[in-house]
Formats: C-alpha cells, structure tokens, sequence
C-alpha cells in the first residue's frame, strides 16, 4: 500500500483530482503524504487522526469510509458531479474520481452494483482493485477465486514496456486517438475477457504493486488515455517488507500499539473474558447439545469469535464475505429449513442487511438468532463503528424479541435463552470489551421471555437500565446512598416484550423513574414511555426521564471518555438522579 | 412465466424441491397450479391472496418474497439446510432448491452476494435466470447489456437433442458419472466462459422459455445431472401471446383491474393529482431553476414520478438499477461534488439503502434530499411494502431534518424546503395515492425548519398530527365539535427538528396531547415523549398518548380499511380522544 499511494500521489493531482479510499485503514501513507504526517502518531485516539479518511480531518479525503465498499459508488457520484458542472466547498474542483478498493470489499454487494453501474454509464473512472488476498479474514466467495485465477501461474507481464511503447504508438491529438488508445490500452491488460470487462470496465493487470516502475507507467498511461471506467487489478502483499507483518497476516487489522523491532502487539492484562469469548463459547456449548444450532458470519469470523465455533463444527459455521443482505436472508432460510442459526454480526454492520431483518425475518417470524456484537460505543474506531441505532429499529418490529446482556453472566443465559426460542427472531446486543468479572453460570436456564429482574432494592427514585450500563447504574447507586438517596436499580433485559409489570410497578411505586441505555433515542426509552403513556401513568405525573446516547455523532476517545461524554457513566447518572430529585449538589466529577 | 412454470412443475417434486420465486408477481401462474385455483380473483384484495409468495398461505411457498433479489439467498439457506439434516416444520423435508430470479432484479448487490457464496460453497442448487428484458423499468446497468450479449444474434441451439444425447452418454450409475456428468452439461451451455461460470456456476443456456420440448429436456437433464451450482438462462416475452400485454410493456407491474378482451384497466376517476405526481411536478419546477438538482432512482422511474423528470432533464436523471445501498452512497457523493441530489426511493426499499444512509449521507452530514414516497400503509401490496419505520429510523439520526407532507400543498413547499436546504441531509414522506384536493401554490417559500403549524384552535385537548392523517385528525376534531369538544388540531411538519415551542405550549394549555402518526413506535410520537419527559412535563401530569401503527405486521385491504384497523381513521381518533377524556360514549363505528 505504500509504494501504492506513493505511485497514485506522483501520477494524480489530489485534490483536485478525488481519490477515495475503501474503508479507509489502508489510507495510513496517504494521510502521512497528504500533511498529517506530524499527527499520524495520535491516530485513532481522543482529538487525534481518525483511522479512517474522513471529509472534517482534510481536503485530500474528499469521501469518508469505514464500513466497506462504498468506494466505487463515492468515485462515482464525484464523476457524476464533474460532468454536471458540480463545485465541492472546498473549492477545488473534481478532475480524476479514483477508488480504491480491496478484494474482500468486492465481494460486497454495493461494490457490484456500484460497477454495474459505472460500466453501464461508460464515463471515465478508475477503480484500482488492491488484491492482498487478505481483508480482515481471508476472502471467501467465487469472486476471491476468480482473482486468483486470473493471475494464477501467470508471470508478470512488462507493464513497464508495454505502457512505453503504448505512449509511443498514441501521439496527440487525445480527441481523434481516443478509440485507438482504448486499443492501446487493451494491450496492456492481460485479463482481456474477464468479468470486469463484461460489466463494461476495461481491464489492466494484474501489476505487481511493489513495483514502482510498472505502477508508474501503468497509471500515467491510463490517465493519459483512458475515456471510460477502467479496473486496474494491482498485487500487493500486506505488510510488505516488515517482517513480523509478514509473518502473521491475520493480525494486521485494527492493531493494538506494538513494538516496532519485534512486531509484538502491546495488550493490556485481562481481568475478565472479552463479551466475545463468551457469545463464542456459550454458542459452543449449546452447539454441542443441539445439532439444528449453524452460524454465519459476514467476513468476521475472528471479531464475532466464530473462528472458535468453526474450528469446532467447520460444516455449522458459514462465512459469506462482506455481504451482510445475503447473510441475514440466508438465515431466515435455514431457519425456515429447520436449523437454528445464528447471525453474528456487529451492531453498526448490520445495517446493512436492516431490509433483511424486516422483509425475510421479522414478516416472515422466523426464528433467526442475531447476536450483536459492538452494541453501544466502540471506541478508537469512532462513529462510523458506533453500535446506536439497534435497539430502536429492531425493537420497533413486530414479533421481535430484543435482549441486551448486563454482564458477562447474563450474555450466555441470552445465548441459551435464543437457541430456545424457536417461536419468532430473537436479538441480543453486547459490547465490545472486557465482561465485569462475575461468574458464569453455564448450565443456567433459559430467561423467561419478557422478563427484567430487581438488582438492588430501593426506595424514592428507580434506575431502569438496559444492557451494560448497568454497571454503571450500580455505581450511581452506591454513590447515592452516601447521600441518603437510595435508587432501586433494576434490569430490564428485554426491550421487546417489555417486562409490564415489573415497569408499571417501578412507577407506581416510586417518585421518579430513569431508563438507561447505551443507545439512540427511539429504543428501549421510548418503548418504556410509550407503554406507561398507554397505562395513563403520566396522567397522575410521573418524574421519568430517558437516558441515551447524545444526538450527535460521537468521535473516538476510549469508551470510558465516551461514556462519560454522552452522561452515561455513573457520575452521570448519578447527577441526573440529583437534578431530577432537586438535590443541588456539589458535582461530584470535580 | 406460464410456460416455465408448468415446466418447473413437470420437472420438480414441490413441496419436498423449494420453488422459490423471487418477487412473487410473477407466481400467478404457480399460484394456480397449487391449489390456489379458486380463490385467484379476490388476489391482493382484503382476506384474498396475497400478490406475492407468502409461506402462511401454502406449503408451496417454501418463502415469501415481495422485495426483489432475495430468492438466490433464500435457495441457497434451504439448500444448506437439507445438508445438515434440518428439518422444516411442514414435515416435507427438503429435496432441491431451485430460485426463479428476473434480469432486472439481478442487478442488486444482494443477488451478486449470494451468487458469489453458492458459487464458492459449490453444492447442487439451481437458478433460474428469467431474462424478459424488463423487469417494471427497462433493467439498466451494465449486467443487463452483458446479458444481451449473451444472445444477441446467436440463434436458439437445439437444446432438445442435445439433452437427450447427453441422457445416452450418461448410463448410471450417476456416482462414477458426475466428471463426465458435468462435462456432458457443459456441451448444452452455449455461454461457457460466461461471467456466471467465473462465479462458480455451470452456465446453460439461453433456452427460449416457450418452448416447451426445449424447457422440460433442459430441466430433466440439469435435474438428473447437476452436481454443483446451476445457472439455467431462460428467455422470455413479459405478457407472451396475450396481445395488449405485448403491446405494452412496461404497463404490466402492479396492474389494476383490466378488461381481458381489451385488456384496458379500469383506474376510479381521479379527483386530485397522485402525490407522486406532485412531488414530480415540483420537483422538475424547482430544477428548471437550479441546475444543481439532480435526481436518482433505484429502477423505479415510474412508481417514483422520476420519468417525467427525466424527459425533461435527461441528463440529470439517474436510473440506478435495483441498487438502493448504490444508489445513497452515489447520492451523497454528489451532494459532496456540489449538487443537490433527490434520492427518490420508497419507504420500504430505503431500508435497504440504511447503512449508507447512516454512514455516508448522515456522519458526515451531507446534503442528500430523500423523497420518500409510499410512506405508511399501502394497501394491496400488504404488510411486505408498508412504509412502516422510515421516521423511526431516520429521525434518529444526528443531524438529519425529517419531514412528513400533510397534503400536497405541504409536499410542494417540502420539495422547495429541501432543495434549498444545504445544512444537512433532509427528508420528506408521502403516502401512495391522491392528494385530498387543494390547491398548490407552486411558488409558496421553503419552510423554516423546525416549524409546525396550528391548523385548527381549540381547548383542552390537542391532536398534533405528523403526515398525512392530518385529514382524519381534522375530521375527528369535527365528529368531537358535535359532543362539545373541541380539539386543537396542530400539523408537525417536522418529527426532526421537532417544533420545540409549539410542542411545549400546547402542552401547556390543554389536559391532554395526543401525537398521530402512520408510523411504528419510535418515531415522531417518542421524540414528543423524550422532549416532554427531558421537560418535566410529565413530572406535573399529562395525559398524552401516541397514535402509531399497530405492532402487528397488517395484511393487505384497502388503505382505508388498514387506516381503520390501525385507529388511524377519523373514528379511530375519536374514539381514542373519547376515552382518554373519559367519555364512555356510544361508539359511532357500530
């Protein structure tokens, strides 16, 4: 990827000419070459880089990204605006749209279309494939093998000569020799007849993308002739030239800090088992007592910790490539044909397949498990990665179960709870990180569905919480009672089927009531306010307040300081208890 | 389609092989030919058969469809299934599984994603390519032309005789038989090296799907033979031997009533224009002012009104494909490019578009107008096609304006709203159908945002209505003048920014606020609640309730039937407002 960005920076008139980046994690020397260089060390911390190219951070990152295979539609809707007269704020102007985009986000089926539609369109664009043959797991799909078809067994060719003597044969005028040059062009590639060229894209490569002489001809050539969309299919390898990346490939996304002599990545100790480790091996245990039990991961087996699961039950556990839409029909499917399959993909991720869950699931009122990983605030990886939005537009569906886990202890009994619940979806969130440390009781029965629990007994006000903050409710608590203000806190676990009488009797019972979640506003909040509106509970007044995440993107910091920034940790909760009480305290965080 | 079907039948042993059809329109035919025969007039009309597949409706339906592109997903789900023993509910096991899936709708990234994971995972699966060169537009995109490539000018090849020699090359037994089995199957594919065997697929075809000898030999042989992933290319003429059905193409989606000699449709004579119309007609005024306007649909140029844009400003228009998650992200880099582009897609197949409308269009705060159309209850096409979650989700969203039109006057002035709105990304909803009748001042200014307006004084209780049911809102404030009450009746415009003062002052001057939305919970009515709650105002009392769509999935009726079942109608809002001020009336529904 360096000599790569190197090689697009000498031959592209950034910014001017746009250049965006698939998910952006690769954009590391392109921040460095495009005046970060001085800030590239505060990358994906509190006020530093993002770890992504993003639109606020600097006009040579003309399109943001994160989630993958959004380049080419990017690339093309600047290409659009360039023919239609479009002018950016920033004021440069669009010369040349340039995506590039890695072998595993092609797999996904916004890359398709966005490619289907740049062929059809037949304007000039260039998608630079960047084929590592690794995005975050090895690439699955037909589309990976086909890639490596077209260059299996097959020397490089000398692109470098080649593009010389194309240049030679194509003398100005550009106008009159525009046809000529498409030939010229053809020459070069070596993959004449390939898929790319059925969808209307000229093919060039495979080039050795370590190989500056080549890229360099490569690229002037192209720019210099191409008047359509062109894919320029480029090998690189990941972490080329720094040995300890070479040597473990799998490790290459999303690093922690790490020594640079040896390569060893920097870990703080564990006290406790990551929410991850537990879905896996709770879905392991239920596996192993059920047959019907199969999972599916969309391209992240190691994140989700199906790795685990599939090193378990290799013919239970389906990795589909970054294809999220087809994941989730898939399961609705299985479940349909008598398995019991769960749909392990992050919160934000699964977006993506949101028409899915609705049209194929939720109407259909198949049993598929969706366990969302990164529910609520993630960290270095910002906004983009937020898990928000689930609890409100799962929760809003009819015949769904939606279940967030407190604690580690409480993620597994969710985990058994779903293999059981065969009688519509079901959805549990956790997040990312470390559990609390409490006990797991593996062998604990299923949840009785639509039913909270009493956590700490209390009088006067009541914390409702909704998944992992109720940690931080506790906290708030204990806080309290040195105050002589002693909050009953409870859990509800479910935001669909609410638990109605434990919620009506919390109301009935004391002066103010506060729902807690690590999500947007239209979740778990306002199902709870809608049904105590319905019961009239408002009627009489009722002191009841709805915590949630702020209405505003949060940037990265570490989830501590982001928690704290959107109120949710226990100073904050702890002061929306005393404001709400009229209690005009000393704050406490001074 | 008839030809196929009865082939498909012929061929399979349905329900144990899963038939599914992708879409479902075209499943009339199949309908019929599994005991559905006699009741295929009352087809999408209340308590008849549903226009689509649907599994609750026979066992011949394996799975419902209605969106388009999921049928590769779903096939390949049961397919998997049957490998490792599942065992659907309807005790018929699971043979083969076969989707049935048009050229228009295997331009989604959906279609592509699945192919991609059936052609790696290399099992028996067979897809039914039916290519009529339209689907309810003429398909765009550059597979569509790859597609026409594949035939153009080849004349149908003698598939008959060449599966029944291929059935005497092949003697059982079929295990030792599979190599030459596959080789034999490959002598029938005219298109070998075609972009569907790069994806794993052995490619057969193109058959001429009226063709009878042809079909049922092709069929029995692939049947008998297959051991890998199938892709079996059939082509045939939308509305075949049917003269007006010819005649007309593009008239033959989503047809009302017609007459069968004639083959006229009988359409209620029009008393308003459609909004669709209207927000078509404003949108091409506001366009011939500002050629920054520019317009995207995801194959939906008529449905969306778009058609008649793009005569005008051919150049500004853009048909996508059925390619929603493309078509936002495409948006929004336009919108970054310096345009002002309308993204025109329905409420339900937004969902597909979610995650770029999150992580492209609302991150970074671009400027994308979403016009919304069908938003709310639909009528005959039922619970698959409601515009049921679009506020929730969208609403929040930070930083996104989200509108909802009462009349089409409000959606003229909506349209002039967003056009002139670069802060962020902006959208407005609409129902399907006419507009009730007023007039439209086409140069009414853009509204200020954030601004709801009191359609009707009164006391003691207020109805803010958001969208269209305003009317019924303003008819049950009517119906209740005649009791002796007299409702306030407000129209919201905006769930986002919500009208903070004019929410708060009728709050504060009447005993009870009732909000009223065509939408599900989580939406404009729970951001009522938040603002209220964050407020204090219930902390005093308040008897609010919110209106939504029930939280069941409503089968196709009228729309004014579903308006009656959802209590979204004029008696509905009486009724509601009678019990909350607890008048025990005689209801006037009975």
């Amino acid at each position: 990827m360096v000599e790569l960005t190197v090689a697009l920076h000498a031959v592209f008139d950034t910014p001017r000419d746009r250049l965006i980046w698939d998910v952006g994690h690769q954009a590391y020397p392109h921040k460095i070459l495009t005046g970060r260089r001085d800030r590239i060390r505060t990358l994906r911390q509190k006020g530093g880089l993002s770890g992504f190219t993003k639109r606020s951070e600097s006009v040579y990152d003309p399109f943001g990204a994160a989630h993958s295979s959004t380049s080419v539609s990017a690339a093309l809707g600047y290409a659009a605006a360039r023919d239609l007269g479009g002018e950016p704020a920033d004021g440069h102007g669009i010369g040349d749209c340039i995506a590039v985009i890695g072998d595993g986000a092609i797999s996904a089926g916004q890359a398709y279309e966005a490619l289907n539609n740049a062929g059809h369109w037949g304007g000039r664009l260039f998608v630079i494939l960047n084929d590592n043959e690794m995005s975050i797991a090895p690439p699955v799909g037909a589309m990976s093998a086909y890639l490596s078809r077209l260059y299996a067994g097959a020397p490089f060719q000398d692109l470098k000569a080649a593009a010389k003597a194309a240049a030679h044969l194509l003398p100005p005028p550009l106008r009159e020799g525009a046809r000529r040059a498409k030939d010229a062009l053809k020459h070069l590639a070596i993959g004449h007849g390939t898929l790319f060229d059925e969808l209307g894209f000229s093919y060039v490569g495979p080039i050795d993308g370590h190989d500056m002489d080549s890229l360099l001809a490569v690229l002037r050539t192209v720019r210099a002739r191409a008047d359509g969309p062109v894919l320029i299919h480029v090998l690189t390898k990941k972490g080329k030239g720094y040995a300890p990346a070479e040597r473990a490939r799998d490790k290459g996304h999303g690093v922690n800090r790490f020594d640079v002599v040896t390569g060893e990545q920097v870990k703080a100790p564990s006290n406790a088992p990551s929410y991850t480790a537990v879905f896996a091996e709770a879905l392991i245990r239920a596996a192993a007592r059920d047959p019907r039990i199969v999972a599916v991961t969309a391209a992240m087996p190691d994140g989700t910790g199906l790795s685990k699961f599939a090193e378990r039950f290799p013919g239970r556990c389906f990795d589909v490539g970054i294809a999220e839409q087809h994941a989730v029909t898939f399961c609705a499917a299985m479940a349909a044909g008598g398995l019991r399959p769960f749909c392990a993909i992050y919160s934000t991720f699964l977006q993506r397949g949101y028409d899915q869950v609705v049209h194929d699931v939720a109407i259909q009122g198949l049993p598929v498990r969706f366990a969302i990983d990164r529910a609520g605030l993630v960290g270095a990886d910002g906004a983009t990665h937020a898990g928000a939005f689930d609890v409100a537009y799962l929760s809003n569906l009819p015949g769904f179960t939606v279940m967030a886990a407190a604690d580690e202890a409480e993620l597994a009994r969710m985990v058994a709870t779903a293999a059981a619940h065969d009688a519509g979806p079901i959805a549990f969130r956790f997040p990312r990180g470390e559990g609390v440390g409490v006990e797991i009781d593996w062998d604990a029965p299923p949840l009785e569905i639509g039913r909270g629990r009493v956590v700490r007994e209390g009088s006067g006000v009541a914390l409702l919480s909704y998944g992992t903050r109720l940690g931080a409710a506790l906290q708030a608590a204990e806080a309290l009672a040195a105050r002589g203000i002693r909050p009953t806190v409870a859990d509800a676990r479910f935001a669909k089927p609410l638990d109605r009488d434990l919620i009506l009797h919390l109301a009935a019972t004391h002066e103010a009531l506060l729902t807690i979640e690590e999500g947007a506003v239209g979740g778990f909040g306002s199902h709870v306010a809608h049904l105590l509106a319905e019961e009239g509970v408002f009627d009489g007044g009722l002191k009841f307040r709805s915590l949630t995440l702020p209405d505003r993107f949060q940037e990265q910091a570490s989830p501590a300081e982001m928690h704290a920034e959107a109120g949710l940790d226990a100073a904050g909760i702890e002061a929306r208890v005393l404001t709400l009480l009229g209690v005009t305290a000393i704050s406490r965080r001074a």
